[in-house]
């Protein structure tokens, strides 16, 4: 098969988007950004046995390589325009594709968003390049930089569950007993097909002062914001949003309280807003934590005592190219 | 050196466009899209030694990597907005990212082009993901599709150096001894740093009728001008625009004189225009035959005999998945 008559027969499916002129076929894809708004693009690169182990099926690589990329246009307040795949494939294995392009695809048609162009290239090892393209009202997009002091700090749905899903895939034998069957695979569904919060983030955009998707972490990507901020934060350790599975884990095994803040991959947005916005918030959200003018991130029991935090919840990949 | 630190370190330069609102540092880049210009998007990936032998020089490495996807742009007629840049790397190595950083800059700037994101991860292999981004008029857009019977095909500059370069890297114990050394120079440059023809292409967008770049070889490439279009053509063997140095190579071995019209990596720009038209051009192209109802695609000699030629310059990577 040559690589025209692979993306004819995998990567070609109709685009029905009128801001689409051009998908595919030509030099270039050509698209238009609405009137008044701004072009926003991020690039994600996933490489196998890196972003996620080479066993994952096939369907979760596709899916889950469109995710953590339209999460980063989410985390910016975006609307979808389109994206590109670069796909660097150690063979062709037609049912290995036939199942990466229905996860993709499955994505991307939930977000009637059209697979505009891109590049498909032989190498020893699967690795995926996404180009997510999006548009916003240049005063709304949604910044790191803009939390102010006195902020709420919040974040959507739960965190944890991802990494306690990377753990259940990587050592099945170490899960707790007290998981359910219907828990197992919460976990597993969490860290494969995670849920990029497009439609939050536009909410989010007209009024929230900064926000990104938690990828490498609570703590460290809290941090981003502050640093672009200029801000400090006390955050509520036990504020931090657990689903029924992550709570179920950390009753049965207390060590693991603290992955919830260290672990990645989650795609949750974590935001900051003015107190008095919060009522604006009208989707499963909850709040963590507060801006301070205090430099630094303070993390608090209940009682108001600091909780000294492991290292790895801020410098998990250093010494490491890695990362999202 | 984690990721931020990485890119910090190399791949921060100031961007000095007003167009780009945000070059990375957050989730996404920003960009203004000129008002009534649609935006144009072309993503390439390039693996060493699929599609560089793994010796070139790290300079070549990101200058090229740069060039091939500005070319696609140009083969559009658009104007230039941003790129991004995702890196798969097996290791860091300072003075490698150092060099490689100053080919890609070193392009970036002839072309006022700002790096404004992209993604850093660690690989068994390196490989490289660029995504361009540029506009364009709606109505001035190059596409493969609107060659007319009666034009005539033209090609930019010079064909079949990169193939002559990249056999000079490959087996130099096999280069004719006639050649000079600063014409072997000449073609090692061809092959590593290719020059987009940008200009030219802005130029061509408002009366040329169909352009791309030449990648895979003329032959294979012109029949992709011919199937978008639906017409046929006839080519004059004996007027491929060749520059000194493949003239030479080919006085010395007359068996490599149909290698210009297979060998890809040239990037010039292959177009058609009203024969009328042809005045209007006004930088250095050969005219090298013209569209024809008929359908397919016939080389005639300067007595106007069909001549065959060889199956690789349209099949050249059946059975691979390979290729720009």
């Amino acid at each position: 098969m040559t690589e025209f008559e692979l993306i004819a027969r995998y990567f070609s499916r109709p685009c029905l988007d009128d801001a689409v002129l051009l998908a595919g076929g030509d030099d270039c894809a050509a698209l238009r950004v609405p009137p008044g708004e701004v072009l926003l693009v991020s690039t994600d690169v996933l490489v196998s046995d890196r972003h996620f182990p080479a066993a994952t099926a096939p369907f979760d690589i596709g899916y889950k390589a469109l995710a953590v990329n339209l999460s980063d246009l989410a985390a910016m307040g975006g609307k979808p325009l389109g994206v590109t795949l670069g796909l660097a494939l150690p063979a062709i294995q037609p049912e290995w594709l036939h199942e990466f392009a229905r996860g993709f695809y499955t994505l991307a048609a939930e977000h009637k968003l059209c697979l505009v162009g891109g590049d498909t290239v032989k190498s020893p090892v699967l690795s995926l390049s996404v180009t997510v393209l999006g548009s916003a009202p240049p005063n709304h997009m949604l910044k790191r930089s803009g939390a102010k002091v006195g902020d709420l700090i919040a974040v959507t749905g739960t965190v944890g569950d991802a990494g306690f899903g990377l753990r259940a895939v990587l050592s099945p034998k170490t899960m707790p007993a007290a998981l359910a069957q219907h828990e197992i695979k919460y976990l597993h569904d969490r860290l494969n097909r995670p849920t990029p919060r497009v439609a939050e983030g536009q909410k989010l955009a007209p009024f929230a002062h900064a926000a990104l998707d938690v990828s490498d972490g609570l703590l460290q990507d809290l941090t981003h914001i502050l640093t672009a901020s200029g801000v400090g934060a006390d955050i509520s350790l036990n504020d931090v949003p657990l689903s029924p599975a992550a709570q179920t884990w950390i009753a049965a095994e207390p060590a693991c309280a603290l992955l919830p803040w260290s672990a990645g991959d989650d795609y949750e947005l974590l935001f900051t807003v003015k107190a008095e916005d919060w009522s604006r918030v009208d989707f499963q959200a909850t709040v963590i934590g507060r801006i301070s003018a205090e430099p630094g991130l303070r993390v608090r029991d209940a009682h108001g005592h600091i909780v000294p935090m492991p290292a790895q919840g801020f410098d998990h990949f250093a010494a490491q190219v890695h990362k999202r």
